[in-house]
C-alpha cells in the first residue's frame, strides 16, 4: 500500500496559498465536467467548496460581531474576522486534504482563520467562542441552503409563470391524452401544461415552506452550550453583560444576523431541518422531470408535438447534421433519475444518527444535501428555460389525435349514442351498447389485421363511420354524428381544469 | 420457459371464492414472517391486500351513493354497492393473479364487484360511472393512508408524551455526552431524551400537515372528466340535475364522503400528494431510528445506561439464558435502514411519470408507499412501547461519566481556572492556559501509556488533581476546585433546553 | 397508544392451526395485489412465507438426518423431523406475529416444530443441535435463492434463445437507430435485438456464476461452532464418531445434502454471498428493463415498429376499446425502476453489519433479497413471454427510417461523396465537405421553417436530392447517388455484429 | 429568471486557458472539502475532471496512433494527437460549462483538441475518425476504472495481508462474541479478524474478476461502426489496407493499446460492464464498513478493546483534549452508508437505458461510477491504514469477557455438565438440564434485580458457582468445574476457522 501521505504531502500552511498553479489547483477537482446537469448553472458557484468555506468563515465572523456588540469581543477583532472571510485567501486543496484528519472541514479552516487573525490582538481567541465544529458546519449548510433555494425558487416561479401562460394559450388546443404510452382520449395541450404547473407549483410551495425558518445550530461540544453559558455567567459576574441578557439572547442575535431561526434546542442528531429541505428539493426535481419526460417523447420525430427552444450551439451533432438533441430535457430527465438517491442518502444519515454527534452518518449528509441543491438548481434553471421557449406544434397534435380515428371517442358513443339507438329501436336495456360494441369490434379486428399500422386508421375510420351511420339512422343527423365523432368535442372539463389550476397558482408565481 | 398460465390456472370466478384451503390461500402470501418490523402491529391489517381491496370497493360504493343522492342512481343500487364491500366475499389470490393482465388490481376487482351486483337491476352499471382505474386506486391509497397515518400519529403522540415525562424526570440526571462515539462533555439524560422528542415531534407534526388534506383522484380515463361531464350534461338536459350542480359539485360530494379534499385538477402524473406523505413517514422512522440507535449502544453490557422494557417472552435466547436482546431497538434500527430506500422509490416513480398515466412508474409507487406505511406504523408502535417502559440506570450513567476522569471538564478549566491562575501568578496572557494544557498533556500521555484502559482513569484522575491543586494553590480553594471538577456541575444550559423543548411539544403530544 | 398485543392476541399454539378462516388468514397478507410485476408468476409461490417456512424446516430436518447418519440421532427422530416439514401444518400468521418477539422467524418456528415432534422420543432435542437461528435462516435463504434463481435462469435462457432467433431473422431489417430520442443513423432491428440479448445473456451468466456455489451458514451462536464442536468431542470420547470425523465433516455432509457449498468460515456478518446474488438479480432486471423501454416506445401509435404479443384478456380497456396496453413492458419497466432500491438495501445491510450478528442490518436483508428474487422472477418470466411473441412491423420501421430523409446519411456523404467532388472539381482540401455542408444547411433551414413536421421530409428530400445531383454531376451517376442515399445501404457492420453476438451466446442459451 | 448564460458568459476559447486565477478556477470546484472520506487519497487525483479529460484525450490519441500504424493517418498527426493530451493545456472550467450544450463533455473537449491540432496538416481530421462521443467517454471511463481499481486492489491486498497477520497473532486471544449488541458466547479476536479478512478478500477477488476484461466502446454514432466501416472499405479499394484487415482488426488494435478488451458488440445501452464493476466496488466498501463498525464500538471508552492507530494530528480535539476520535472508522463507516446509493444509481441508469443511446440515464452513470471509485478508493486506503496499525487491548477483551460471568457458558453446562449430573443422580431424562436451568434462573433473577449492572456480575458469579458446585458435587472436581466455566475454554473451532480462512486468502493477498 502506498500511504496517501507519501503521495500527497501536506501543505505546510493552508492559510497562505502557494502561487497558483493551474494543474495542481485542479488536479483533484470536480468542476462539473461529468455533471452537465448543473455545471455552468448559477448554483455551481453557490455550492462550491469555495462558497461553503466562505459561509463557514462568515458564520465565525458573524458570531464575533455578536460578541463585540455585547462587549465580549472588541470591534477590531470583529472587523478582523470580517476581513478574513474571503475564500480566495485560503488554500482550498490543502484544507480539503487536512479535513480528513479530524473528519470535518471546519477544523483546518478554523486553524487557518486563526492564522489570518494572528496580527490582531486577541482576535484568534475571539472567534469560535463556545462553538464546536458542528455548530459552524451545520449553520453554514443552512445559510448556503437558504441562499441557493431562494435562487431555485426564483426559477421555479418563472417556470410556473411561463406555464400559466402556456396553459391558457393552449387551453383548447386539441391533443390526444396518453395512458400507458397509448392513446386514451382527447384532451388539450393546455390541460397537460396545467398539470405540469400544478406539480411544479406544489413543489415550489413546499420548498418555500421547508426553507422559511431554517435554524442555526449552536450547542457547543455536547449540545449543552456549556462553554458559552460559562462565558456568559462570567460576563454577568464582571458586569459586562446585564443580567437580562443570557445565553439564548446571544444566540438569537446570531440567528438574526444570519437570517436563520433559533431552534428550541440543538439538532446535532435530529436532522429534521435537513430532511425537510431535501424532500422539497427532490419534489422540485420530480416535478421538472415529469415535464422533461413528456418533452422527450413529444420531440421524437414520429410524434413531433413539441420542440425544445432552438439555441445556437446547443443540441447539434457535427456527424449528424439532421439531429437536434433535446438536451435540456435529457439533462432534466437525468436529474430526475438521480435526485431520489441523494434524498435517500439524507434520510439514511438522519436515521443512522446517534448520541450527541453521529459517528459517520452526519458526514454523508453534506455531499448529499449539496448534490440535491445542485441537482435542483440546475434542473430548475433548465426547466425555466425549457418552458419559456417551448415550441408547440399544433398541427402535429391534431395529426396524432386523428391517428386512432373515431374509435378514440367510443367511450362517448357508448354513453351518448347508445341510449338514443336503444330508444329509437325499442330494444331491451343494453341493446344500444351491444350494437355499438359490435361495430367497434369489427373495426378493431380489421385494424388488428392491418397490424396496427397508423396508415390504416383513415380506412377503419371510413368503415366505422359507415356502420355507425347505418346504426344511428333516424336517431341523429349525420351532422350531429360528425360532431359527436370529433375528438375536439370530447374534452370534458379540460378548459375548466385549466382555469382552476392556473388561478390556484398564478399569484404565487408572481410573488 | 414454463408459461405462468400453465402453472397458475386462473380461477374461473374471482367473485365467488372457492371453499377456503389454508395452503392454497397462503401459498403465495407474505404475512410478515420476514418482516418482524411491522408484523403483528396494527398497521399490518390496515395495509393488507384485503384492506386495500376494501378501500377500493368502498370508493366505488361511495361514488354510487353520491350518484344516488343526486338522482343519477337508485337507492337500491347504492345499497347493493355498499353491501358488496366486504373483502372476504372476493378471492384475493385470484384477483392478484388477474391484476397482471391489465397491470392494475382494480380491473379484476371491478369485474368481480359487478358480478356481485348482478342481482340488482342496473347496479353493475351504477358503479364506476365516469371513473377510470387510476381514480379508484389512487383514491383508495389516499384513504388507506389517511387511516393508517392517523394511527401512526396516535403512537407518535404517545411516544412524545412519554418522552416529555422522561426528559423532565431526568432533567438533571448526569450523563456523559458522546460525539463520534467518544466522551465529549457532561450533559444530562434529560437533554438526550428531549432531543429525541424534539426530532420525533417535528416528524409527527410534519406527518400531520402532510396528511391534513389528502386529495381524492377523479379525472376519468384522460384526466378530463369527459365521461362524467357528458353524464352531467345529459342530466341537465333531462332535468335530473339542476343547472347549478356541475361535475365538480359531484366530485366534492364524493370527497366529503370519503374524508378527502378536492384537488384543483387530477394528479395522475403529478405525485406531490404521495411524495409529501412518504417523506413525512420517513421522517417519523428516522426520528425513531435515532432513539433506537442510542438504546442499542446504551443497553450494551459494557455501557449499561439504558435497558429496554422487560416483557416476558421477548428478547430471550434459549441457548444463551444470560442474554436479553434489545429486540424493539433492533427492529426500529432495522426500519431506519430500510425506509429511505422506499422513500427513494416513491420519488423515482414521481420523477419518471409521463403523459396522462405513467407507463410503469405509477406501479412502483403502490408497494413503496405501503412499505413506508407499514414500516412507519410498526416503528411508531414499537417506539411508543420502548420509551414508555425504558429502564434508566442512573448509577451506570454516573459510573461512565467518571471514566474519563476530570479531563472531561478540561474545557471548563481552560475558561474558568486558567484566568485565575494567570491573574494570581501575574503571568503573560495565555500563560494560565499553557499551564493547564501542560497538566492535561502529562495526564494524557500517562493515560495513553496505559493504553486507554478504563481502569486507569482513577489514577490519572488522582495525578491530574494533584497537579491541578499545585497549580491552583491560593487561587481557588480545594473545595471550589472539586466543584469545578465535578462533571455534574458543567452541564451548561441542559436543564433550560429540556424546558424549552418539552414546552414546545407538550401540548401537541396531547392533541 | 393501543398496545399491539391487545389488538392481536397471540394464538395459543402456532403448531396447531385453527380451523381455516379465509378472512383471518388473509387479514394481514400481501398476495401480490399491489405487485402485478410478480403476482401470479412461479416465483410468487417459491418465495412466499410458506415457502420460506418450508425451507427452514427442511434445513432442520436435513441436519437431523446428517446427525442420524453419524449415530448422533436416531432414524426415527430424523424421520419425524422430515415429516414435520409441511408448512400447512403450521399457523403462519401466528408465527409471523411471534417473530417480532425474538426479532426473527426461526425462534417461533422452532418452538412449533418441537411441539410437532413431541410424540417421538428425543426428537425435539435432535433438531437444531448446535445451531443458532441465523444458521437456519441464512441457509434457508440460500436454498430458496438457489431454487428460485434456477427458475429465473431457465426463463433468461429461453428469452436469450428467442432473441437469437429474432436477431438473425431481422439481421438486415432496416430500422433507424436513435440516440437521445432522436434519429441518428440507419441500423437494423436485428442489431437492436442482438444488443438486447448481449445484455441479457451477460446478466444471466453473472447470475449463474453468483449462484453456482452458494454457501450454507453453520456457526452456532457465536460463529465458533462451540456447541457442535463439544458434541463432536463427546461423541469421539464415547466412540460414536471415529476420530477422523470432525465438526467440519458433519457440516460438509449437511451442505452436500442441501445442495450448497461449505464456506471457509461463518459469514454471519460478511454478507458477500448475498450481495453477489443480489447484484446479479438486479443485472437481470436491468437487462430486461432495457428491452421493455424500447418496446414501450416502439409500440406507441406514432412509432408502431413493435407490438407486444396479443393475448386475449390482456392489455384491453373496457372504456377505451381501441386501446391495447403494452402491459408486459409496463410491468417490466416498473420492475427496472424498483430493483435498484432493493439492491441498495442489501448493500446497506452488508455495510451496516457489526460484530458476530448485526443488530438490525441483517433483518433488512431478508425482505430485500426476497423482493429482488420476486422482481427478477416476474421480470424474467414476462420478458421471456414478451420476446417470444414480439410482433415486428417492418413496414413501420421502413416508414420511420425515411422520415428524416436523405439527411440521415449525411455522415456518409461527407466521407464518400465529398472527396469525389473535391477531386473532380479540383478544389482545395475540405472544399467538398463545405459544399455538402452548404446543401445540408439549406435543407435543414427549410425543414426547421416547416417546424420539423414529418410530412415535410419528402419535399426536403426532393430539394436535397436536386442540389446534391447538381453538386455531384459527373462525379457519380444518379444511380450510384441513389444507392449512396439509401439508408439501408449504410448499416456498417450491423450484420457482422449480429453474428458475433448471437454466436457468443447461442450455446449458453441452450445449456 | 436570470439566464445562466448571462451569469456565466462562455469563455471564448476553452483550448487556450486564460492566465490562471485561483478564485475563478476554483469558484465552482469540489475539491473534496465536504468529502473527507476520499479527499487527499490517491484516487482523488485519479478520478478528477483533469484525469478524466486526460483519459478522453488519450483515447483519441491512441486511436490516431492505430490509424497511423495502418496507413490511415500520418505519424505526424499521431504525434500531434499524443502531444495534445496534457489536460493542463485546456480550460477545464470552460469545458465543463460548454458540456451542457451537447449534454456531454467530449463535444467541447474534441473541439478544443482540434484547435490544438490546427498547426499540423490534417491532424484535426485524423482524430475521432468514425467515432462518436459515447465511444470516447465510455472508453475513457473504462480506462479510468482500470487504473483506479488496480490501486484499490493494492490497498485491499495490503489490508488482507495485515488481517492475516492479525488473525494469526490473536488466534487464541479470548474475546466475547456479540450478537444483537449483546454478549453471546466466548470467541477469539483472531476469529473476528479472520471474518473481516474473509469478507474483504472475497470483495477484492470480485473486484479483480469484474475488472479483468473491461471492454472498450467503439460503435460510432449508431453502434453500427458505419463510418469506420466505410473508411475501411475505401482503404481496401485504395489498397491502403490489405483485405485481411477489417474494421474489427483496427478496433482490436485500439483495445490492445488501451489495455482493454474488445466486446462482441457495442454496449451503449447494455451497461453490464459498468454494473459489474460498480457492484464489486460496493462490495469492497461494505466489507470495509463492517470492520469500521466494529472498531467504532470497540474503541468506545466503555468497551476499550481496540484503538485506531495513533497518528499525530489526527482525531484530536482542541476543546476536548481527552478525546481521541476514531476518525478512520468514522470516515469508513460514512462511506459504507453512502456507497449503496451510488450503486443503485448505476443500476437505475442501466435499467432506464433505451434505444441506441439513452436519453438521460447514461448521464447519471458517470458521476455515480466516479463516486463509487472515489468512495471505494478512499475507503480501501483508510482501511489498509486502520488494520495495519490497529491497537488490540487484550486486557480489556478479557475484562469484558468476564462481565457476564459464568452464565456466558451456560450453553456448555447444559451440554456437558447436565448429563453427568443426571447420570450421577439417577434422575429421569432431562432432569440434569432442569437442575442447571433452575440455577441459571435464580442467578439471572438476582442479576435482573440488580438491574443488569456490570458490577454485580462477580457476585452473581460467586452465587452461581456455589450452587453449581453443590449440584455437581461428586460428578466433577472443583478444578474440572472451573475449567468448564472458563470462557477461554469454550471457543469451539475458533482457531481452526482462523486457519481455514487465512489459508484461503493468504496467497491472494500477496499476488
Amino acid at each position: 500500500m502506498t500511504s496517501p501521505a507519501e503521495q500527497h504531502p501536506r501543505q505546510a500552511d493552508p492559510s497562505a496559498p502557494a502561487a497558483p498553479d493551474r494543474l495542481s489547483l485542479l488536479a483533484e477537482a470536480d468542476t462539473g465536467l461529468l455533471n452537465p446537469g448543473w455545471a455552468g448553472s448559477p448554483v455551481a458557484q453557490e455550492t462550491s467548496d469555495a462558497a461553503f468555506l466562505r459561509h463557514m468563515l462568515q458564520v465565525e465572523a458573524a458570531w464575533t460581531a455578536v460578541l463585540a456588540e455585547h462587549g465580549l469581543a472588541t470591534a477590531e477583532q470583529a472587523e478582523a474576522a470580517e476581513q478574513a472571510c474571503d475564500p480566495s485567501a485560503y488554500d482550498l486543496v490543502a484544507l480539503a486534504h487536512a479535513g480528513q484528519d479530524g473528519g470535518n472541514p471546519l477544523i483546518p479552516a478554523l486553524k487557518a482563520l486563526r492564522e489570518h487573525l494572528a496580527g490582531v490582538a486577541g482576535a484568534s481567541g475571539a472567534v469560535h467562542v463556545g462553538a464546536t465544529s458542528q455548530d459552524i458546519i451545520d449553520t453554514a449548510l443552512m445559510r448556503m441552503t437558504t441562499q441557493v433555494t431562494a435562487a431555485i425558487l426564483r426559477d421555479v416561479r418563472a417556470a410556473v409563470g411561463s406555464l400559466v401562460e402556456l396553459a391558457r394559450t393552449h387551453r383548447q388546443t386539441p391533443m390526444v391524452a396518453r395512458s400507458l404510452a397509448q392513446h386514451s382520449l382527447p384532451s388539450t395541450f393546455g390541460l397537460r401544461a396545467a398539470n405540469w404547473l400544478d406539480g411544479l407549483a406544489q413543489a415550489g410551495r413546499r420548498l418555500e415552506t421547508a426553507t422559511a425558518e431554517l435554524p442555526l445550530q449552536w450547542g457547543g461540544a455536547a449540545g449543552t452550550m456549556a462553554a458559552l453559558s460559562g462565558k456568559v455567567a462570567e460576563a454577568h459576574r464582571q458586569g459586562i453583560l446585564d443580567d437580562g441578557t443570557g445565553t439564548f439572547h446571544l444566540i438569537e442575535a446570531l440567528a438574526a444576523r444570519l437570517g436563520l431561526s433559533t431552534p428550541a434546542g440543538p439538532w446535532d442528531t435530529n436532522r429534521m431541518p435537513v430532511t425537510g429541505v431535501a424532500a422539497a428539493l427532490a419534489d422540485v426535481v420530480a416535478a421538472c422531470g415529469k415535464i422533461a419526460n413528456d418533452v422527450l417523447i413529444s420531440a421524437r420525430i414520429e410524434n413531433g408535438e413539441l420542440g425544445e427552444p432552438l439555441v445556437a450551439g446547443r443540441g447539434g451533432s457535427s456527424a449528424m447534421p439532421h439531429k437536434q438533441n433535446p438536451v435540456l430535457s435529457v439533462l432534466i430527465h437525468s436529474s430526475a433519475l438521480s435526485a431520489p438517491g441523494a434524498l435517500a442518502q439524507v434520510y439514511t444519515a438522519a436515521g443512522a444518527a446517534n448520541e450527541e454527534r453521529p459517528d459517520g452518518a452526519w458526514h454523508t449528509e453534506w455531499p448529499a444535501l449539496r448534490q440535491l441543491l445542485r441537482t435542483a438548481g440546475g434542473t430548475a434553471a433548465r426547466t425555466a428555460e425549457l418552458v419559456a421557449g417551448l415550441r408547440v406544434h399544433e398541427d402535429r397534435m391534431r395529426e396524432n389525435l386523428h391517428r386512432t380515428g373515431p374509435l378514440l371517442v367510443s367511450e362517448r358513443l357508448m354513453s351518448d349514442l347508445a341510449p338514443r339507438i336503444e330508444q329509437a329501436r325499442g330494444g331491451e336495456p343494453g341493446s344500444g351498447k351491444k350494437r355499438i360494441q359490435a361495430i367497434v369490434d369489427r373495426s378493431l379486428s380489421s385494424a388488428h389485421a392491418a397490424e396496427n399500422t397508423g396508415g390504416s386508421a383513415p380506412e377503419n375510420s371510413a368503415d366505422f363511420r359507415t356502420l355507425l351511420r347505418e346504426a344511428a339512422l333516424d336517431t341523429v343527423s349525420d351532422e350531429d354524428l360528425e360532431t359527436m365523432l370529433d375528438p375536439a368535442n370530447y374534452i370534458g372539463e379540460a378548459t375548466a381544469l385549466v382555469d382552476r389550476i392556473t388561478q390556484k397558482h398564478e399569484e404565487w408565481s408572481r410573488a
